[in-house]
This record gives structure tokens, sequence and C-alpha cells, in this order.
């Protein structure tokens, strides 16, 4: 049985303080998407294949998982929500024509080489807003962003934006083939300059095509980097993309929230579906980015609605890591009560704790078994999370121990109860 | 695209109020596991086949969702969540010897022939209570399963209760062939009383233990039933199982939760894991259990750890049709506002929704559109659950609707806000 006590690599059991702060975490972000008005949505763990084929523009499809249903389809685990609730959207909101706002939580699968280390099912969390393409969509997004980092308890944060459009827009007019159109995508992506120069000195280029483009891998930083995008090209698709995400940024001031924005033209997605904003929020000492998001104006089409949209993802495994390394998830509050009982004072037992939790306690039923002595359940309350022991002697002696304290020491139930619920 | 637009049989999407209703009767059960000392813990959806293998005796191996890993390993879709925690309980809990409380949630997946027209992802949510062999802990399961169908809304609802230790005893006395024992189980199981007599006349039974087994599928009703199980029978085994339920109910008595019981001996789980006490709860109108647990003491030992454990989990789906059909579940709350602002009051609607969001409303901007009139956003905050609308008109000019009213109608947006928020 060595293999069955294994989870498969790159997925993981969460359980314990893990899963509470996880959870705690998730609550938080779930608020922050009502509290602009988007509703719950839960597409199934599986589709068709053709909901995630390469037209379609998500993960390659050798990195999805494949297996076929009784009448011998394709069917694939969701590597990403975004074409769920594209084809939902299309099937259920066919004739809406105003605005959509929806949000999803669950698990997402992608089966990327196990050398890369990442997670194969990662929890996600995110919104999609459809109907609507107005630069107040898109800063919309951008301000949930920043608030549910700040929500999450993040103070050292930044979003980087960016416009896929300008790249595009450049691209189109040097005539870069397929392939180098790629090519030169990945180096810009990773921002390897003299990798971009090397590239471009194989395509015939103008000299200004050649700057504008060896430039994006340096396009980052404040507001400057509008004017400069804006100097380097007389590119109508291109200037409009600087202006875009002008204008965007504009109403970010209006939400407060200019200063967590950076630019960056360079950032190139590799979900083919995007046709306009991209952006990513990093924190201090996280080299993964724990929100990714984008405009995607032509993917409802594929599914039969023509409509444009915009969404982000919150990726919680990054997210969670951030806030561990940087102490910012304090300790998780200890809310169980061992309710530790004699055999004989059994009828007692049911009863008090059916009393404590009607009061709003958790209580958990402990009998004393034989040969154990108290400290052995002390040292079992401290491994296993509890926040205090109500021990039953006898009918009248109750004995209260308080185990978030560093001495363990008896107290007042009362004392502890208050104690506990905090 | 005709086949990408539709999601594959025997599982969907779920969203709007139903979604929301979805989710608040999973907090409501969420919250008695908690009053009940339960930790959360989350297993992979996707786990190496030994982990269901047949030994472990959860779903047969032709109704799992099967496909390999990069390495060639057979992965398996989760069809059943015990045996995962089983695993992960055994992995992590080694030396634990006091009791281990710990609760699910999540999809789970059988591919069963369509023609049963039932989900192949549904949803449970559930607990485990390891380490712990007493009648208290199973009476405790029960107590929790009587709380949560009274906190979910249901008032006619009973909890069959059996002994899978009973049936098995008469049936190793009559020393049954496996196939036998299938058959006779199987029939049992469908209260097929004639069935049942016709296949014991195959066997060689003694008069006394043919009139036992062949009264099982009537043996069900109140705690005379126990008197009838302990007069049918001498057999050890089969007495010490009819003694256990007795204790159980003698508990569940001090929770005063005994009138939700019934006894049931035909109840024979078809999961192999299932040692003692086994156990579903029916509501009105239902034919498929809504909550199905028991005890099982050997499966730990598979996983490498020798523990017993009962446990028991709730299928969403038909809980909430239940509901549904019982006219329990009242209107969902429409707790979202509608901020419909012009073009040229931008800046004004972006920092009225900062503002309403900071005191707790939900809040979804909508930009008025060119050639639409206010009675199209009326219709359009209808049909998307909103609670009511708050128009802005001019900098000093604000217009708001309730929309949770018959007939609509100008508030003020103080009196909306109350409305819009219970």
């Amino acid at each position: 049985m060595d293999k069955s006590i294994h989870t498969p690599e790159g997925v993981r059991d969460v359980f314990s303080e893990e899963c509470k702060k996880k959870r705690m975490l998730q609550r938080k972000i779930e608020k922050v998407f009502q509290a602009y008005g988007y509703q719950e949505i839960e597409t199934p763990t599986f589709e068709f294949f053709d909901v995630f084929s390469r037209e379609v523009g998500t993960t390659p499809s050798r990195e999805l998982y494949k297996f076929f249903d009784r009448e011998g389809n394709t069917l694939v685990l969701r590597p990403d929500f975004t074409p769920s609730i594209a084809r939902a959207v299309s099937m259920y909101y066919t004739e809406e024509e105003f605005p959509i706002r929806l949000w999803y939580q669950g698990s997402s699968f992608v089966n990327n080489s196990s050398y890369q280390g990442r997670l194969k099912e990662s929890t996600q969390m995110g919104v999609e807003l459809l109907n609507e393409d107005s630069p107040m969509a898109d800063a919309e997004l951008l301000a949930m962003t920043v608030r549910l980092m700040l929500d999450a308890g993040f103070r050292e944060f930044q979003l980087s934006i960016g416009h896929i459009g300008y790249f595009r827009a450049l691209a189109k007019e040097a005539r870069l083939s397929e392939e180098g159109y790629h090519q030169l995508r990945e180096l810009i992506s990773i921002k390897n300059y003299f990798g971009v120069e090397e590239l471009l000195e194989k395509f015939h280029l103008r000299p200004e095509q050649r700057r504008a483009l060896a430039s994006m891998t340096q396009m980052f930083g404040g507001p400057e980097v509008l004017e400069k995008a804006k100097a380097l090209t007389r590119n109508r698709e291109a200037l409009d993309a600087a202006a875009r995400l002008e204008e965007i940024y504009e109403i970010l001031k209006d939400y407060g929230y200019e200063k967590y924005i950076c630019f960056d033209f360079g950032m190139l997605s590799r979900f083919q579906y995007y046709t306009g904003l991209i952006f990513q929020a990093y924190t201090y000492g996280n080299g993964e980015p724990v929100v990714k998001g984008g405009r995607y104006d032509r993917l409802l089409k594929y599914f039969g609605k023509d409509a444009p949209a915009v969404g982000f993802c919150v990726v919680l495994q990054p997210m969670l890591d951030a806030l561990e390394r940087q102490k910012i998830a304090g300790p998780v509050p200890r809310t169980r009560t061992m309710l530790l009982y004699p055999d004989f004072l059994e009828k007692m037992a049911v009863r008090m704790a059916k009393d404590h939790r009607k009061e709003g306690l958790d209580v958990a039923l402990v009998p004393f078994a034989r040969g154990k002595v108290l400290e052995d359940y002390i040292a079992y309350g401290k491994r296993n999370q509890f926040g205090g022991i109500v021990y039953l002697q006898k009918e009248t002696a109750i004995y209260a121990i308080d185990l978030t304290v560093q001495e363990i020491r008896p107290v007042e139930i009362k004392q502890m109860q208050g104690g506990t619920q905090s």
C-alpha cells in the first residue's frame, strides 16, 4: 500500500490551521467580490475539450488533464475558469446586453511538467465582468484587485498593467511571421533585452520599428512610461492602447488607488484570448503573481455571444505563501473547546455540550480513557489547536483550562469561553 | 461550436439565486460541523487508483473517472471522500490516539450510466470522527445529522439506522457464498420480500436462520424493532449489533433527538467498508437519502493506521431539491444595489460606490447607455436580482428605486438601503 498513502505529485492535502487560514482569506476575497456587486457561479470541474481548445487560447493541450466519457467524448479538467464562464454566459445570458458580473471559486488543473515544482491542482477565485467595454470596467477590476490585496493584509504590493494591443500593433506593422511573433513575445515577457535585440536583427525592420520593439523590455515604471510609449510610435492602434491605459489610470485616481499601479508594456500573457488590458499583482518577495487578469473581447464570440469582457483570478497558494512569508497572517483564533468527561458523566457531558453549542461555542466531546492522565489531554489539546478544556470530574466539580496561553492554568469557564471565542 | 456551448451529460452550471441558496445551505451545515468541534480538511480532487481500489470497498471501478499522469500512473477523480480522508489521517495523524474530528466539502464524481439521470459531479459535505469506537461517537454523528436537518429548515424527516453486523453475522452463520451474500444483500436492500424468500429456498438453511433472514426486509420501525431483532436469533454477533443500536438510541434520548430515529435492519449500503452502524436521512417526498453514513473500523488499516472511525456525508443537490419542493427555502434576500450613472457623473459614481461599499452595501456600477430609458434598467435589475437602483441624474438629483416590492416606486436612498440589506 505504499503508493496509496501518498498523494499524486503536484496535489496535496490542506488541513488544520493551514486550511483555516486559507478559508479565512477566501472569505475576505469573497466579501470584496460581493461588495462590487458580483454574483457567484459554479461551473463543472470538467468540460468538453472544445471549451479549452487551441482556438480559445488558454492552456496548451499537452498540459490539460484529458479523459473520456462513456460516449467517447474527450473531457478536460478545467485549467482556467474564464472559458467555462464564457461558455456559461453564452448559454444563459444570450440576450442580456447590460453588464453581467460573476465570480467563482474552485480548483483548476494544469498537468505541467513536475520539474517546475508548481501545483497541478490549485484553488482559484476570480471575477468576470461581461458586456462592458469601457475603461470604467477595466478600472473597476483593478480597483477590486487593490481592495482585495489590502483586505488580505498586504501593504507592499504593486499592480502591473499593460495592454496587449500595443505589442500586437507593432508586431503587425513589422509583419512578423507567427513564429517570429511568439519568439519575440516570449523574449519580451522575460525581459531579455539582448535576446530581443538579437532576434530583431533577423527581421527586416525600419529603424523606428526596431527601436520601439526593442524598448518594450524596458517600458515599465510610473506614468512617465505612457509618455515614452506614445513617443515611440505613430501606429494608430499602439497609440490607442497607450491612451486606453491613460484613461484607466485617471479613473484609478478617483478610486484613490493610483499609487499601487505600475505600467509594464512588456507584460504579455501566454493566454492568447486577451485583447486589451493585461494586469498582474505582485507582492514583496514573491516572483509569481498572486492576481492575473485582462480583457478578452473576442472569446465569447467563440461560444456564440459577441460580447466584450474583462476578468481576473486570484491564485490562492502564492497569496497564502506571501502572507506567511511577510508574517501578515497572525495566529488562527483557537475556538474549539474540549469537553472532557469520565464514562459515568456521559449524560451530563451531552447536556452540557448541547447548552454550550447553543451559546455559540464549538465543543468537541472527548471521553477520559482509562490509564490516561490530564496531562495527556492537555498535550492532545495543544497539538490539535483546541482553545481550552472543560473537564467534568464529578457532577459538581468542573475544571477549566485555557490552552491559548503559554502557561497552562485553570480558569473560570466563563473566562475561558470569552478567550476562545475571540 | 455546437458541442462546446453545452456541458457534458451529468454535470451542470449553478448560478444566480440557485447558487446563493446552495451557498446559504452550505454555511448552515458548516456551522453545525464547527459547533461539534470538527476541523476542515481539503484533499485533492484526484488520487492514485489504489485509494479507491476494490479492496477499499467504495464505488465499483467501472464507475470511476480514470486518467493517467505523465508517469503513466492511473489517477481517479474521487467518487467518495471517506477513503481520501482515511488516507490523509493515516499519513498525518499516524501516532494520534485521541479523537480526530474532520469535515470536508467539495465535488465527488461517479461515472454512472446516464440513464440513471443522476448527477455525475455532486457537491458533498461531511464529517469523519476517527479514533473513537464508542456508541457516544455513533450517537454524536446521528445527533449532528438531526441538527443539520433542523437547521436546514426541515421539520418532517427521519433518520433510518441499521447495523451491517446483524446481516453479516446471519449470513456468515448461514455460510452463504460470496455471490449468494451479494444477491441477498441487494434483495434485502430494496426490500423485495418475495425475492428474498425465493432466494433463501435455494440455500440449505435451518428454519430459524431462514426466518431471521427473511424477516430482514420488514425489520424497520420504532424501538420495538430492536426487540424483534433480538428475538429472531441467538447469534452472538447479531445480538451485539442490536445491543449497540440500543445503546446509541439511549444516548440520542439524552440529545432529545430520539423521535427522528427509525430502525431499519434491512438498510445495507453498497459501500463494503462499513463495519457497524449504517444510517441515512430521508425527508418527505424524497426517495433518495440526503445524508448517508456509517462506521468503518477496518478501512484505515488499509492505509497503515489501525483505527476505528465513523462518518457521514450530505449530498447537497437532493437536499436542495427537497427544500425547494417543501417550499422551505424562502426567497433569497436581494442585496445588490445598482448605481446607475450617466457618463458625465463617472467620478461621482466611483466616489459614491466607494462610500456605500464602506457602509457594507453591495454596489454594482452601471453606466446609463445612450438610447436606453430608465425602464430598461428596471427590467434589467429585476431579471438580475438587484434589490434596488440608485440613479444619479445630476450632481444633486439622486433618484432611488426599490425593486424588491411589487410596485416599482421611488424611495429615499436610506430607506432602500435598509430594505436591501435585510
